[in-house]
């Protein structure tokens, strides 16, 4: 059976993934667990089921894969990567994806211009909004044409960011 | 007490209010009520407590003022308008607003320049986020440059459509 492929994203409430200057600074909750539900989002437990991590070369050169050094990690990368502790690849990335996730559970860690690409073929979103409008940023998606449903599995907060799980919905 | 300025608005999960056309065909839930939460999102209810109707030329040129027979209403905009129906105001928009809400309570019904524009007297924010990925369209916010800070107040959730309140926070 194909496993899932998966991605993660916080997000402001107008939909940024990042201020204009590619800052995160943003990213917090609100302080007051009022809201706070039963369940809460849990990145450990996310990352148990995972067995494949995919980032572009930007979150590479920031060292980002030595967080994964239990996971195989795949680098989208145009240009060479002498990295025997990753694959790289650069080209047929969706199809190559699609082939490795008939075995194997991948999470798209990004960033954004990563997942904009693999919006097609990403099963589940783990969306977490962040109380705060920006009124600009780098938008979630921005080059694509085509929508996609949603199906709405779970509803989780934690001192005011909502996180959202949502899986593709099959026309 | 000065009473509340408040908005309402349905967005796609990447934060567009419309699509690139300005259609909104895609605001529906998934048919699946397994995230229900007890309390849903009640427009009429919240419509009680609203004193004055807030909204734009287009809106107003399209009859949508006839929906709220019951309230004041103010149509922003900067040509003549002959109707003794509705009160038209051309500029200083936000400290007339301020000034009605210390005995009213307004809702800016939009569109989403006029809600883009009055961003930083709105009190209260109702956001309905449909599950579906839009790609590209019109966003919430595309023309300002500060940030508000959000307290989130509620979650509702209704087919699949999360509808998350939020005040102001007051720094």
């Amino acid at each position: 059976m194909k496993k899932k492929i998966k991605c993660t994203l916080a997000i402001s409430l107008d939909g940024y993934i990042a201020d204009e200057y590619g800052g995160y600074d943003w990213i917090s909750g609100d302080g007051n667990p009022v809201n706070d539900t039963k369940s809460k989002w849990d990145f450990q437990a996310f990352m148990q089921d995972i067995d494949v991590v995919v980032m572009g070369r930007n979150c590479y050169d920031l060292g980002m894969h030595k967080d994964f050094s239990d996971k195989e990690v795949i680098v989208i990368t145009s240009r060479e990567l002498d990295d025997d502790s990753v694959i790289a690849i650069k080209e047929d990335i969706s199809s190559k994806l699609l082939e490795i996730s008939e075995t194997k559970s991948i999470y798209i860690f990004g960033g954004g211009v990563i997942v904009s690409q693999l919006k097609d073929i990403i099963d589940e979103y783990a969306i977490g909004i962040v109380p705060i409008i920006l009124g600009k940023g780098i938008p979630l998606f921005h080059q694509d044409e085509n929508r996609v449903k949603l199906n709405l599995k779970e509803i989780m907060c934690e001192e005011g960011i909502v996180v959202l799980t949502y899986a593709r919905k099959e026309e």
